[in-house]
């Protein structure tokens, strides 16, 4: 996706609350609004807002000299979101539909974004979970379902940290053995790096690898040839959040996209309202991709 | 005022809402958007946000070759506003308190503004007036009718298009042969210019002048020398909206600030709640300007 006018003030916006999060320095947060507003005024359009947002939060690290700004407040999240799992695990369990139980707790999940929003608290989590589990889903569990029972090697790409513990439960109701958890190759806003998979506890359930990448979303050229190697050899992608969306939703790759709409950019762009519960294979998958037998009995495939 | 950093992320949204209202090319938005961008990451946060305003809409008039985009708003607003004024007028002679009628009705006016939202119908004016008429004041209506009373040459400064009409009103309650109304030299956003004061009939009431300016606020510094020479003579100065507070509310000068706090950054300035109805008397009065007798029938006087 490419990055639209509205994404302009948005960006100085998230900069503006970054730079508060980062320093109590007036003056340092000056510095960055200064120097994230001449970055936008000459950013390339075409790329993907995920971009602007490496550059910026390159720029805030290296302003501050602090490596991992958001470490404390991934952290927090992680342990939040571990402190739910246990009630959120036996809610899958008692699911009718694990799968989708699990699917619709992983997007509640995405609520977990520092870049959209920095207040968050256990209240508010539970609060979306619960939603998330009656809410309208827009997309099509069954085919989800289905594509990752066909699936020989499948990619999950994950998004921020305390999400990933949520990931967890829906890589739980996956064919583990087909499955790679990719994170992000180094600390950029909350999104969770190898540490935060560690923290949720997924290299106990899956292979985990980072993509090289300090973006906030998955910008292929500037991942690393390893990630490439495997995101090509990978016959199903799933993308989790936002950032995933805009930087892989024009490919032609079989992906499932999952998040939650947050901002009217990304609602516009799927034609959704913004807070839906999205679940949306890629518009440019391969044909061959939705090649499904109708009577394939997939949930018991999957389960 | 000085800018402060959460004013910076509020004038790129406001550019890219004004880009949009003055052209539906695209490239142009684009260039207006990158311009200001630029502009924003230069400015001398010790001026007031309309030093800004200023630059951002001159730009805009130099790039889209339009001397004053905001014309057929500002027609819309005054006639809008004509049309509830007899309906207005009636409500203030029907009160009990006609200054304080008028003076509410004249705060609600300010919710015309262009550079805050640019929605605006019938239906919503009439609602914020009728709100107006029964909502809680932030200031005191006896030492504003008092001041008036004893002042032997009010300022009144002027803010908006179609806010003008309600202006008109709390006018009509006034000592108006000692009152002068200005209005900017030129146009800026759907700031009231001369041809709005006519609009609204003003000049069969009062004096009107302009003050040279195109600054959306009164920045003295870049106004005529005989507007700043009447603004210097003046004993009183009635100063509506936002951008006239912005400017003016630092100097050592009797000013009654009218206007409804629309912005956070606005209301933690004055210790308000955004929306709040706000009549205050600057901080620099001088100290002469607060002797007054209690025991003043100032009402009678002015009415």
């Amino acid at each position: 996706m490419k990055t639209y006018l509205d994404c302009i003030p948005c960006f100085v916006r998230q900069a503006l609350d970054a730079a508060r999060l980062v320093t109590d320095e007036e003056a340092l947060r000056e510095r960055v609004l200064r120097d994230v507003l001449r970055a936008a005024s000459e950013m390339d359009m075409h790329q993907s807002p995920p971009a602007m947002g490496q550059r910026i939060h390159r720029l805030i690290r290296k302003l501050t000299g602090q490596s991992d700004p958001y470490r404390e407040i991934k952290q927090r999240h992680n342990r939040l979101a571990l402190e739910l799992y246990p009630q959120l695990c036996a809610r899958v369990r008692g699911s009718a539909d694990r799968m989708e139980a699990a699917l619709r707790l992983a997007i509640a999940g995405n609520v977990i974004d520092m870049g959209v929003d920095a207040r968050l608290d256990e209240a508010c989590v539970s609060t979306v979970s619960a939603e998330a589990l009656s809410a309208a889903l827009d997309g099509d569990v069954r085919a989800f379902a289905a594509a990752l029972s066909r699936a020989r090697q499948i990619f999950y790409l994950a998004d921020n940290a305390g999400e990933i513990v949520f990931d967890r439960l829906l890589l739980e109701q996956m064919p583990v053995e087909k499955v790679t958890v990719a994170v992000r190759g180094s600390p950029v806003i909350n999104d969770a790096t190898f540490a935060d998979a560690q923290a949720a506890g997924i290299p106990g359930l899956v292979e985990v690898i980072d993509n090289g990448s300090d973006a906030p979303g998955t910008i292929l050229d500037d991942c690393s040839i390893e990630f490439r190697r495997r995101f090509d050899q990978a016959d199903l992608v799933i993308a989790k959040g936002q950032g995933n969306y805009e930087t892989l939703n024009d490919l032609e790759k079989d992906i499932f996209f999952v998040l939650k709409a947050k901002c009217p950019v990304i609602a516009r762009d799927l034609g959704c309202n913004v807070g839906s519960l999205i679940l949306r294979r890629s518009r440019h998958a391969p044909v061959a991709a939705f090649e499904t037998k109708e009577t394939e009995d997939a949930d018991s495939a999957v389960l």
